[in-house]
């Protein structure tokens, strides 16, 4: 879509890497997507798709060699534990086509924290100080052991909360594009009973992505329209002009 | 894998792909992938992989064909009211390089609900019964407007209530396989403690997949050790093994 009435926008595409079989078999829920949709959007990046893999070698491969071309940025999820089923760090080694080594300031900073506690720092242990050669380092500062960073490649743990960490290890590092900014109007209205005039908005205001998302709540229908555009002008305006096709039909609105 | 101790298991794989910029924004959790995994897992397929994706009708094409040829079952949940945005049957036509169309029981049926509620069975609200040539239709308990079946691909809406009542009208329609039984072990334990064993466990139960899921909870450390089999044989032989070797390390385990 073109805009006719401001300059290109600079957009910035990210995506998504779940390497977990706790997702894919319903053990578990994924709290990760939404946290990093909601940081990089407000880092001015758009996070264009999502995959969720089986802990599987080729796969891994295959899903990040694919993003890693298509988007700016990828970010992984799971699989750089200390056990025999994260295989993460050597996949990403294989998708890179490079070697996979211990990494001296990694294993100085796990040696450390294990020799503080009083711990073995054995074998498996180590084995979340291998990244792939070239790879830099990104902070943990939860449990130490460190995620990786290899060219457009970040890669974090599964443990939400040091995910969590690692993504504001990660957010300095990243140049972000021009911010999508959002409006929600949540209408009392069938979504059937907007859907025509919602449809012609669109028509009129091509750089504002609308979406339309049904509610029931408490036995009450309605609708949450939201707006998004780069362009702050021509999103007011949309939403201006939505907020008066509303009143025009008797609608009650909140704007968020 | 072989299974040296058992006949070859009958694995029936599924993909899901969810149609959803509302998800990628950040704005919406998603709710249906754990619904749909366990679901299907319940049935004896196996979820092998989730993609999320924008309402975008060529990533809708790209993802589901890639999809529809390597696994044997493929969801979409989103994209089926009666908005503009609402692209997702028109993007499984094209994926299947069919016509699209008023389809003639769907019509009848949401004609039928609005004409007995006093509600115009607009245009809009008409959109809902577009659907691919050569498809049939998918119940849709809550708010009548149908999802379908095209070969092996089902199409359901986004809103999670709906979608499940869908799911369950479909389940019937599957044909499983093997169902992937699970043991969770939770062990007092550090994961890169009881790492090594494990390894070397899995090493020895080759049939039965070990994942290992570090847990903090209320300042105690643990791991959940997931073992799933289709072999119930195999899979209690390599729980009692698993047991035996957290007694030896004298953790405290439940196992459910």
């Amino acid at each position: 879509m073109t805009a006719p009435n401001c300059e290109t926008a600079k957009i910035v595409t990210a995506a998504m890497v779940v390497i977990g079989d706790e997702i894919l078999s319903g053990r578990t829920q994924d709290k990760n997507v939404t946290y990093v949709a909601t940081s990089l959007g407000d880092a001015g990046i758009q996070l264009r798709e999502v995959r969720v893999i089986p802990d599987d070698t080729s796969e891994i491969v295959a899903a990040v060699n694919h993003c890693r071309h298509k988007y700016d940025y990828v970010f992984t999820s799971g699989g750089i534990g200390p056990t025999h089923d994260d295989i993460t760090a050597d996949a990403i080694a294989a998708a890179f086509d490079v070697g996979i080594d211990y990494h001296p300031q990694a294993l100085a900073l796990l040696s450390e924290m294990y020799e503080k506690s009083g711990i073995d720092f054995n074998d498996a242990r180590k084995r979340m100080t291998r990244i792939p050669d070239g790879a830099t380092l990104v902070d943990n500062p939860i449990s130490k052991a460190p995620g990786f960073r290899l060219e457009n490649v970040f890669v974090m743990a599964g443990v939400p909360n040091i995910m969590q960490a690692m993504m504001q290890s990660i957010l300095p590092e990243l140049t972000g594009g021009d911010k999508v900014l959002n409006r929600t109007i949540g209408a009392s209205i069938p979504e059937g009973k907007i859907a025509e005039s919602l449809g012609a908005l669109q028509q009129k205001f091509p750089t504002v992505s609308m979406g339309s998302y049904p509610y029931f709540k408490k036995g009450q229908i309605g609708t949450n329209l939201v707006l998004r555009a780069t362009d702050t002008v021509q999103l007011d305006l949309a939403c201006a002009a939505l907020q008066s096709v509303l009143s025009d039909m008797d609608a009650t609105f909140t704007l968020s």
